[in-house]
């Protein structure tokens, strides 16, 4: 059997107890390392399970599904996942090619930032689709995701941003090379996402005329280290948002939408930031 | 301390290991057993904790909050929601109350339905707004969520309908009574849903001219007990849909957007009803 187990946003404790019934009586289990992180550490993990695991990085989850499913139709093998399986990314590839051999197939569910996200007091219902942002480099700096943020702000609806991680990726200079080189982790932050966005809006304001477009000015709430006990929200502009500091990974930011319903405004408030 | 606490979504088993810890050690533990339901029962849990539990209707829920966190500055109070405790609803105005008098509040996540719908392989990046479809009562059919599932159609996204659940509804009659009379609980099925969306789809092609709207023989996915060991999926067109049975509770309904990624594609062939 081949399991697919979402360990949740905090730390060791947030697994259930049915995944934790799972890791503990598997042959073999794999930690999926680089979508994204808990704040407490390989380490603490494997003490919490009394058992090793083995860190899958990129090249392994995504090439490495033949070693990763060997012999799964006749042991137990466990792919454990930061959030819920299906949450921020899909792990619906690997699913198909255990199906593809005949192995047998479990998802533990788990909280994932996408509905977590609610304890910013915002209702759930009203968020649009939800969009990634990408940390930009000297030569590269994408903004179609804009697009989306621009449209869930016309359906008067908030945007979920999910930021850039890279662990354990490749330099754009090796990736031609036999043995690649890796760069240092890096996680975006609301600062650096909220600069981005800021940019990307005075370039178009100087191209667009619509009125009714998320600006500098909009409400936006940044969120750290959500579902652990060290979690931060912050509520203030999308310029002010430039230089606030959250502190460790792991940051999302919400474009809040143009009308708040009077209940979300009221939770809104204890967040909001104190101006100096 | 005032603690929200996620069940998850399948059986007693889904609780997180953190959330067990805090309910065993609670001095009040109240069930919220009106949005959503376990499959498993209350005395399954019960047993599982090792404690008794209070059920908590909507009566105490949304008018009993004097009561639910009566001396919670002093004792341990804990609320147990199925799902994510900011899922399917929100809890956010009890956490308001609680923090008016000066109780701390500490939450603790899990899965909702809201990223689980993951399992039947369409992207919850490609998902837009959320609906709840209502159960229509002979006087009483309201549409207008059927518009949030026109926008994200015409936005190219799936829609996640959420269905009507009355679990201690009291009767319309007895509204104005003292006594209030119940009505026997309902779980809307995918069969209901569908019915009614079609009824809806055909009266609105008598009024509009729109060729781009979802209609009877638009792709919908039926999902029954998501994240329980009986989970059940089936894909096929609306009107299929509306003879589909996918035996008890709880079961939600995905209106797919016009276009699929083909990995959806292909993953959801495994899915497709099998037409007799």
């Amino acid at each position: 059997m081949f399991f697919i187990i979402g360990l949740g946003l905090g730390d060791c404790k947030d697994v259930t107890v049915k995944g934790l019934e799972i890791i503990k009586k598997c042959d073999r289990v794999y930690l999926e390392a680089y979508t994204s992180i808990l704040t407490c550490g390989t380490e603490a993990l494997e003490e919490f399970y009394g058992r090793k695991l083995i860190v899958a990085d990129r090249d392994l989850v995504e090439q490495g599904a033949d070693e990763i499913l060997f012999d799964a139709n006749r042991q137990d093998v466990a792919l454990l996942v930061v959030g819920d399986p299906f949450g921020a990314t899909t792990h619906t590839d690997l699913i198909l090619r255990a199906e593809e051999k005949g192995i047998e197939v479990q998802i533990v569910h788990n909280a994932s930032i996408i509905t977590a996200v609610g304890c910013c007091g915002l209702q759930l219902y009203n968020f649009g689709e939800t969009v990634s942002i990408p940390l930009w480099l000297d030569e590269w700096q994408p903004d179609s995701f804009f697009d989306k943020i621009v449209k869930n702000f016309k359906n008067k609806l908030h945007t979920l941003c999910l930021l850039d991680i890279k662990v354990k990726e490749p330099t754009l200079e090796s990736l031609t090379k036999k043995k690649k080189e890796y760069m240092p982790s890096r996680f975006m932050s609301v600062s650096e996402a909220a600069q981005q966005l800021v940019e990307i809006i005075n370039k178009r304001k100087l191209l667009e005329q619509s009125d009714f477009l998320p600006n500098e000015v909009s409400l936006s709430i940044g969120l750290a280290r959500i579902g652990t006990s060290s979690q931060k929200i912050v509520a203030c502009s999308l310029e002010d948002m430039c230089s606030v500091d959250l502190g460790n990974p792991l940051h999302s930011l919400i474009i809040v939408g143009p009308e708040l319903h009077p209940l979300e405004e009221e939770y809104l408030r204890k967040f909001q930031l104190l101006r100096k």
